[in-house]
C-alpha cells in the first residue's frame, strides 16, 4: 500500500488528478503502479485502478489478471470496481472508504446509489432504440465459430 | 446508431473483441466511434464505450463531455455506465439490453447484481487496510490551494 500512497502523493503534487493511487501485485512482485491522471490527460476514465489494470495487462500480455491482487488508496468507484471484476482480480485491498471520499467532493458514493436505483437519475437520460438491429450483432457473434470469450 | 452497429460488426469480423460498438455525438456531429478491443489489445477495460469516451475527450481536449450524447449497441456494463457518469454525458441511447447480452455469456448483468449486493461476491475478496495513512492523502488534497475538481 505504501507504493500506492507514494503514487497518489506524486499525482497530487504534480496536479495530475485526484488523490488516488493503485498498485497491482502478483506473487509479491509489483506488476504495475499508477495514480489518477484525469486532469493531466483530460481522460475521465484515467483513474488509478483503470490505469494500473491497463498497464498490468500490457506487461503480462493478458486481459485476465486472475493471479493478481490490487492495492488502492481509496475504495474503487463503480467504474474501477467493474474493471477489477472484468480483469478477474481476486483480492482488493483499499484504504479510505466511499464516505471519506464523498466528504472531499468526489461522486463515487453517489454513482453507487444511482446504479443501485436508490436515487433517481436526473443527470443521464437513457433511451432504448434499434434493439432488433443490435440483436443481430449478438446473433452474428453467437454464430461465429472462432469466437473467444473474455 | 447505424455507425455504432458498423463499428461492432467490424470488431466481430476482425476478432477484436465482443460484439459491441459505441459512438459519441455532439450537435449532430460524430466526435468519436469505437468497438470493443479487449482481445486485440489484451486490455479488459477496452470496451467500446470507454474507448469512445477516451477518444472524444482527446478530440475535445476536455474530460467533461457534458455537451455530448452516446449511442451504444448494448446497454453499458457497470464500468462503462460509470465512465459515462464521470464524463457527464447527458443522453445514452442503447440497443440490446442486459438480458440479451447475458444470454450470449457476458457478465454485465451479474456485475450489476454484485454491485447492488443482490448476490454475494465469491469472486473478489475485499480487505480494508491502512485507512489512516490513506486519509492523509485526502487531507493533503483538501488543503491544496490550487486543486481542480472533475
Amino acid at each position: 500500500m505504501q507504493t500506492a500512497i507514494d503514487e497518489a502523493r506524486h499525482g497530487i503534487v504534480h496536479n495530475h488528478g485526484g488523490p488516488f493511487g493503485a498498485v497491482i501485485v502478483r506473487d509479491e512482485e509489483i506488476i504495475s503502479r499508477a495514480h489518477n491522471k484525469v486532469l493531466k490527460t483530460n481522460d475521465p476514465t484515467a483513474h488509478a485502478e483503470v490505469l494500473a489494470i491497463r498497464q498490468a495487462s500490457s506487461v503480462l500480455g493478458n486481459f485476465d489478471l486472475s493471479g493478481c491482487e490490487i492495492y488502492t488508496t481509496s475504495h474503487p468507484c463503480p467504474m474501477c470496481l467493474a474493471a477489477i471484476y472484468w480483469a478477474r482480480i481476486k483480492t482488493l485491498y483499499y484504504g479510505s472508504d466511499m464516505d471519506d471520499v464523498a466528504k472531499i467532493g468526489f461522486d463515487d458514493s453517489h454513482f453507487y446509489d444511482l446504479m443501485k436505483g436508490d436515487v433517481s437519475n436526473s443527470e443521464l437520460r437513457t433511451v432504448n432504440i434499434s434493439r432488433d438491429r443490435c440483436l443481430e450483432l449478438l446473433e452474428l457473434w453467437e454464430n461465429k465459430p472462432d469466437k473467444k470469450m473474455y
